[in-house]
Parts: C-alpha cells; structure tokens; sequence
C-alpha cells in the first residue's frame, strides 16, 4: 500500500526505485551528510520521476527544490552533490527545516548499478552500498558505485560485487564499512588514496523487517495496515483457509493460508520477523505459539488478558512443553504498549508502536525523559553561547 | 476522514449516528455489560443503517449477527438485548472473541433522545447518558432515556435533561453515576424502585480529545492524520495564511490561518486540548509556545532536537518570560515516544502514540510489565484451575 508520496514508507520508496530501474528515466537523491541537526539522517532517499517524487530528504521545505535539480540532472545525465546550508539567514530556520543544519544530497540518474540494491533489500537482504560523492583526480568519478554483501561475508570480511576499484581503495573502505555496520548507520567517509581524497558515501541499507501477524478477523487489517506504513513487511497467516483473503488484508504484503504442518515452508523466521498472534482461538493460538517459540523470532506479541496465555502455558505444559525463561522473554502478553484508549485502531496503534520499539531496540518513554528532566537543566537567563 | 465502518474512530460513529438521526431509520447497538473479559469494554458501540454498520463492538466476530439482528429491530420497532455468552461450547473461544467473556448488547431503534448526546459530543461537551436496560413492571421500559450534563452540574449535582422518570429513582442513580463519572467507565446498574430491579446502562460519553497541530508543512499530514484515527479531533493552525489549505490536510478537522493575536478567538485551548509544535520555524514555535503556554494545556510537544527548545527558551527568558517548573514539566521536547525509526510516518507514530499515552495518563510501558514479569509468576506445570 502506498501512503502518500512524500511520507512513503521505505519499503515504498525501494519499491518505486525498482520500478524505476524497469521503466522511465529517474534520478536518486540522497542524503549524503548532515552537519547539525536535521529531519532526515543520512541514507534518506527520494526517487524522483516524472512527478512529485516519493520519499523525503527533508521536512518537506525542500523537496519542491530537489525535484527541480532533478530534472537538471536527467537532461545533464550527471550525478552532483548539492549542499543546503540551513545556518545562515536572517530569518533563523526560516526555510522551514526547523534544525540549524547543513544537508548534502547526491542526485544521480539512477543506473543499473542500484538494482543489486534493490533485489537484495526485497529478498531480505542487508547491503552496504558504496557511492564515490567526491573523487577528483582520482580513478574514481562521483556516482561510480559498489554494493557489498556483508551477510555473506563470514569471516573473510565484506564480500564485494565485482568492482573495478583499486584494492587500497577496497581496503582503506573495510575499517569505516565495518564500524557504520555495526552502529547500522550510513555516513560519508574520506578516504586517503595516493595523495588525493575521496569522499565515499557509505550507506548501509537494511531489508525491512517483517511481521508474521497470526489471525484472520477484521481486527487483523488494522495492525497490517499500521505496521506497513513504518516499514514493516507484513505476513498474515491464518490456518483457516476462507477466512484468509488478500482482499481482506489490502495493506498486507501476503496473506497465507497454510496448516501448522506446512507453516514453516512458506513462511520463514529469523531474528527481524516478529510475531503477533491474534487468531482469537485457542487452538490456533496454541499451535502458533509453539511454532513461533520453536524458531529464532525475538518478539511474539500475544492479543488477549495475561489470564488466557496462563492457560495456553498450562495447555503446553500438559503436552510437555514448559516454556523457558528464556521464551517467555520472547512473549509480550498482553500485547501491545500501555497507551489506554479502547477502539480497534487504540489496540493497532499499540501493537505496532510496541513492535517498532522492540525492533530499534528502544525502551519507549518520553524522549523528552531520555533527555533529562527539563528542568533539572541549565537555570534560565544563561547566555544562548551555553546552549552550545 | 472516515477509516473503514469496523474500524471506525469514535468519532466517525458518533458523526454517523448524528447523519442516521438526520437521515434514514438505523440502529444503535452498544455494550452494555460484559462479564469475563471482552475486546471491547461497556459503552463500545456501533451504529447500523443500511450498509454493514458502523463502528466495533467484538473483535469483528459478532458484528455481522448484530447486523442481522439490527435488521429485526427496525422491523419490530422494539429496543432489545442480546446476550452473547462465549464461555461456552467444545471449541473454547471458538466463536472468536478471544475473550472467555459474556458480552450483553443493547440495540434501539436510534431516536431523538440521542440527539443530546451527539451535539454535545459535537461541542466537545461531556455527557451521560442513563438508558433502561431492564425496567420490567417499573414505571420505566427498556430503551428509556435520560441524559447528564455533569459539567454544568456546578456543586448541586447532575444537571438532567427534562425527563419524567421518577425523582426516587433519579437519586438512586446518583450515587453510581458518580462513581462511574470518576473512573470514566461506563456500566450498568442495577437500582431498587418500588420493590422491582431497575437496569440502568450509565454511559459516559467523554466528548473528544482535540490536538492543535502548529504547522504547514508536508509532516503535519501524517501526524493529523493518525490522530485523527485515534479520535482526536484535530485542527491544524499556521501563521502563515497561504501555506494552509484544508486540501493539504484532509485528515484535520479545522485548518485554521491565524495570526498570533487572533489565534484564542479561534481555537479555544482547555485541559484536554494538547498541542504540538512543528512550524520549523523559530519565530513561529515562540510565538505558538508563549500561546500554549499560557493556555491550561497540560502537554505541550516540541518538534526538534533539545537544544532548540533551549533557545527557545533562551529567547522567551530575553523577553522576561522565564518558564516556570510547571509550565516546563508541560513541554514534551524532543516531542514522541522513543520509538525509533526516521521515516515521516515513524515521526507522526511517535508523537500521536506520546499524545495518546499523556491523554489517557498511562506510562507508555510493555503492557506485558504492568501486568509483572512472566516468569515471576506460578510455576509451570500447574493445575488451570489456579488460572482462574
């Protein structure tokens, strides 16, 4: 399901690069660095085409500007990095990008080198994309590209798709790819190849994490709908063969009918699918139960009183499974976030909003108390330098 | 903006019941009792017309034999009850309620003695609205009603619409209603008159929470939007007239340009008004927070990294407006839920959850560590009785 171009999901914005690789001319544009503080880090993308383009580098202040040097770039046919400087002026933030930043963004036609990007994202696989921002004088030009395979890497360090550029260059990649890897973060990095500088813009593009949610009432399209538009891929399963239509789901990625037998060769598990089971039966509850403990999902969400799942326990426990510590850390029952409110979408917004923070790994308080109290802060009347 | 008839925010019904009272015959189902545990609580109701009605009243199980039933209703005439009980039969919870709960619903003939309810609702007036469930052999029938105004109730007590039902039986509701008023739930009672039982469905219909969302920008769409799902009504205030345009925000209620001085004669702010600020633009969010600050707005979110509010709050100090510890603990800066995730709609999933949480007074937790770790719990291996 697409929302809206601008706020378009990521799995959206792959999606519409993909057709773009199959279709007309398009131009990627990406965030490449930030300095100070903005909306969008680096790796937000924007695919722009014959219309508004979808996805967001900005708050939105600049999007009409980047469709525009978009245009420029498909008649040029070069690649360039255009650099928004959002410090200065009179009117402070008066470009509405309400942070005091400088933002790159590389524009380029996009080109076939992309696609291994986009096939592996929508098989579910993690790259590392390696983009040359800066490479004057070098072997190197801005836009030339490498996409590295790290899940396939083992132990032998990133595994690159052919490339033609030099070793030392591949090498003096490996330290910065590696460290952005582990913080899952994207950032240009310099590098230092026979006394010039390159910028690379290394982006670590992460495949969308997938929600496996067990169920076939109406209550079920609410949380698809929800969970798809922060990005999630979104399975339904239900082992009740009619109930299970696609029609039913429309936000749904794929919606399964299947026996429990049959579950784990059409749908797979690994440690980004998180599970929601809200079939409204005991019995199917049970029987997903078992089969998403016995697989490596981290996150079963579980719909119904703590009352029901202490007789699904008793229930497994007669057939010999008692549950583990290390499982019953894995089931979130009730599901869902504390955030009150009673109406279908209340229990969607509080299931999703649940699985997006066991996702990022976050604990969900008030940003704000992550911060610190307010006002255990700096005594007013300071000068603004101590804002610094 | 109308989300699906199941699914339906409380406001779309209560908008759809006002249109039925205007238009065509239709039935109002609502629960008004329910024993063991349900997907929805008393007062959850559905309003049913011609089509498949309206708003949820079980997680979707039920609601196509309430439209039946609905159906028989208008033919006869009659107001009526039905008991759904789900505790019973080979498959437990079969009927797919997830719930081992016994569920009543009323469903009346929609009459002119709702329409109170409705414009107060409108109005963003509270009501509660006390409709016979039971009044065999009383001098009340089933489907009688009378509707509260507490809030003009001043120190004397509930303020009745006109109603002819005795004032013995008026007294003894007090109580109850009092009782409800203060936990914000609805329920129904029962009451002794004249030696008979009277059931009395106390319905509390809190009006809707409002946000006013300060901004024109592309973000304040998503954000007005899942709002909006969750039933706030939602207005949308910019300072900057033509940047406004209720086509940009369809999902708002109100999309009001104003300037600062004029901002308290069209939007009206009171304690369960909550603001969020996300004009990107530092002039602006000055002027909104001075505005907000000075209204009784208990939250006040802050889009933007922490060091813009403390120039903020440097700037308003430099005009001698020094905020105080209350007026601090009010501003939610960063603005959100610690969600994680950076796509426009993560943004607008993490403020409208903070916005839903602090309405609703809840500490945005696991719902599955309010109710105490798992594994703290009975031992495996129990007998289900000791669930019970």
């Amino acid at each position: 399901m697409t929302v809206g171009g601008w706020s378009a999901p990521e799995t959206d914005v792959m999606a519409n690069v993909g057709e773009a690789l199959d279709g007309d001319r398009a131009v990627l544009a990406t965030v490449v660095a930030v300095e100070g503080s903005a909306y969008r880090r680096p790796g937000a993308k924007m695919v722009i085409g014959d219309g508004d383009g979808v996805g967001a580098v900005t708050a939105g202040c600049l999007e009409d500007e980047i469709v525009a040097l978009a245009r420029e770039v498909l008649d040029c046919g070069q690649p360039r990095v255009e650099r928004f400087d959002l410090t200065a002026g009179d009117d402070v933030w008066g470009l509405g990008v309400g942070c005091n930043g400088v933002i790159d963004v590389l524009l380029e036609p996009l080109a076939e080198s992309y696609r291994p990007v986009v096939e592996a994202y929508q098989s579910g696989k993690d790259t590392v994309v390696l983009t040359v921002v800066d490479g004057d004088g070098t072997p190197v030009e801005r836009g030339d590209r490498t996409v590295v395979f790290p899940a396939e890497s083992g132990a032998s360090g990133p595994c690159l798709q052919d490339t033609d550029w030099p070793d030392e260059l591949l090498t003096a990649l490996e330290g910065p790819t590696n460290r952005l890897l582990s913080a899952d973060a994207s950032d240009t990095v310099s590098v230092r190849y026979e006394g010039d500088d390159i910028d690379i813009f290394v982006d670590c593009v992460t495949a969308p994490p997938e929600l496996v949610v067990f169920g076939s009432g109406r209550d079920v399209a609410p949380v698809a709908r929800s969970a798809s538009e922060v990005g999630f891929r979104v399975t339904v399963v239900t082992f009740r063969g009619g109930a299970a239509t696609a029609d039913r789901f429309p936000a749904a990625d794929r919606v399964v009918s299947t026996s429990p037998a049959d579950l784990r060769d059409v749908v797979s598990f690994d440690a980004e699918t998180y599970a929601v089971l809200m079939t409204h039966n005991f019995v199917d509850d049970r029987i997903a139960l078992t089969e998403v403990l016995d697989a490596p999902t981290e996150y079963v969400g579980l719909l119904g009183p703590r009352k029901r799942f202490e007789e699904l326990r008793s229930a497994l426990a007669e057939d010999g499974h008692h549950l583990t510590d290390d499982e019953l850390d894995r089931v979130y029952t009730p599901v869902g976030l504390d955030l009150g409110g009673g109406t279908p979408l209340h229990v969607a917004q509080s299931i999703v909003a649940e699985v997006t923070a066991v996702h990022h790994d976050r604990s969900p308080n008030h940003l704000t108390e992550r911060a610190g109290p307010i006002h255990s802060r700096s005594p007013v009347g300071v000068e603004p330098s101590e804002f610094e």
